[in-house]
């Protein structure tokens, strides 16, 4: 009997070695070379190099040169693979139904990226308030203090949390060291929530806007949460609230924000991700009260290793056990479908 | 009997209620309006507007107009002068052994700007080591991730705090939350100090130096304590660790930093201080590594408020109690002599 078949598709920088442990022994290791999405298809079918492959390590990467994993690429996908394994909290470029249509399993690596993304929310905030992304362009013309008001301490500020998963979770830790105080929305209340994190209910959404200092997003892109944050939403905040956004660009009402910052509602933005990625709204750039950075919520040594590894581990868990821990959690409970090799 | 002659020497923004309310009742307040440090020590003099002045509130920005509190000016103030109230926690540009010489109390503000600085040099400490000074700028140039490697997580790095008063403890309490570890080194250990505050005594500091990621600086700017980070300790530090400081800037070795920054010593140095304020070597300017803040360790309206009071707080204790609780540590003991008005 043959070994199964991994695709390796797109990077693993870091997690070399450990891709050779995990996978070495018990799988047919693959690496997805194509140049393109045409180049791609035609080597699932029979005969080409990726036909078979029962698992898929995937990073967004590989997007640049085969596209996202939207509905065409799934259901070439569908005939062999069983289970992907993506390297990343926000698995929104996958394709989700179509995965559970054909019973492909789609894990992703919660957890891994909690630490790195809530010290780029910390960051932000800290450079909102302080309006240090201002006083370090100040400084690097020239100008030192000229024209920098004094503004504002995190301590006992009220931070809302849109969204208290991992990430949100660590964010309310590090902010309650300060102490600000923590409030947040999400579906259901976080069990592991402290009980300082104060639960907000639906019903009760505009009184959490209208209480705090700062909003900041963590809540996944899905079809329900685009726009999640729109005019509506900011104008429930207090004038002068600060908006940070470190989960994915459209999630936010991008127009609705500008006009907020235009007429001072906002006093400050700061975001790590933009709707349309890598390109950024040149508007963005006239406003000197907008820290802005280019995607790196993740973007650390230590979390990028964790993620290959979970990733990686997760493809070893279906390999071995049929199971994995990180299912996303619209396919919680679902089994994969017994693989053919 | 009159009433006791109080000159407000510098800045009030915030507190001007707070003036009325503590000093209008119990002195005569007298505004600083010199041009000059002529005009200033003309008007000391018998028959002058600050003739027989008691207390002084003072703010740095006062030395714009007449300089620092040295030798000559505090001579000239000796007369009659019995307490000066300093607005700040550093307290370098009042000549201490002068006013000792004199029985003038100094008094300054510590605790009102803890939260304010350490925010800050947490927000230093991150931009360091996950680059997002230089990510900033890459994407106002249009630039992206492009040129951006993976940096670091701040948890479970190393955090050295050298000289650890109000200000490092609470950037204790900020970093424990990742959580880093904390060590730190003063000339005694402070009894306030948590259990997981490691100490290091001065025969061991080459051991702490060793261990540490970042090597943040909390210390007042004294004789001993100009250069106190040169070369020997800053290549003590583990290659490729990060330098952080928010305390004063002749407290580093300017020439050995850049010679660290230079060779790659040092990955990332977070500087609100400068040796010449506000004048900024600019050879700085050329580190992409370097995060540059123009010295806005307490620009927040609350820290600037809690300042503000607490100085005139300090005047009235003098005047109402002949004591006072913020009597700088020099002076620690020290009565202040009975005011003649």
């Amino acid at each position: 009997m043959s070994r199964p078949r991994v695709l390796i598709c797109g990077d693993i920088v870091w997690a070399h070695d450990e891709t050779e442990q995990l996978l070495g022994s018990i799988s047919e290791i693959i690496r997805m070379d194509s140049k393109s999405r045409s180049e791609f298809l035609d080597n699932l079918k029979p005969g080409g190099k990726y036909h078979g492959i029962v698992a898929i390590y995937r990073h967004n990467s590989s997007a640049d040169r085969i596209g996202v994993f939207d509905g065409t690429l799934v259901d070439a996908l569908a005939p062999s693979v069983c289970w992907i394994a993506h390297n990343g909290a926000g698995y929104d470029q996958i394709d989700v139904s179509a995965c559970k249509r054909h019973g492909i399993i789609v894990s992703n690596t919660p957890g891994a990226v909690d630490d790195a993304t809530a010290t780029t929310a910390l960051y932000l905030i800290i450079s909102c308030l302080r309006q240090f992304s201002r006083a370090e362009r100040n400084i690097h013309a020239n100008n030192w203090k000229r024209g920098l008001k004094p503004a504002h301490d995190p301590s006992a500020k009220t931070l809302a949390i849109l969204g208290l998963g991992g990430i949100g979770l660590r964010l309310a830790e590090l902010a309650h060291a300060f102490p600000m105080r923590v409030v947040y929305h999400s579906r259901h209340p976080n069990p592991s929530a402290p009980s300082w994190c104060e639960y907000f209910a639906a019903d009760r959404l505009d009184e959490m806007y209208a209480q705090a200092d700062i909003l900041s997003v963590h809540v996944p892109l899905r079809a329900e949460t685009v726009g999640l944050v729109g005019e509506r939403e900011i104008r429930k905040l207090k004038r002068g609230a600060v908006l940070v956004n470190t989960a994915r660009g459209k999630v936010i009402d991008e127009a609705a924000m500008i006009r907020a910052l235009e007429d001072g509602h906002l006093s400050a933005v700061g975001l790590d991700v933009y709707p349309d990625e890598p390109k950024v709204n040149p508007r963005l750039y006239e406003f000197p009260q907008a820290t802005l950075l280019p995607h790196m919520g993740t973007e650390t040594q230590e979390s990028q290793r964790k993620m290959e590894v979970r990733a990686l581990t997760n493809v070893r868990d279906y390999l071995t056990k049929a199971s994995g821990e990180d299912i996303v959690p619209e396919m919680k409970g679902m089994k994969p479908k017994p693989a053919n090799y």
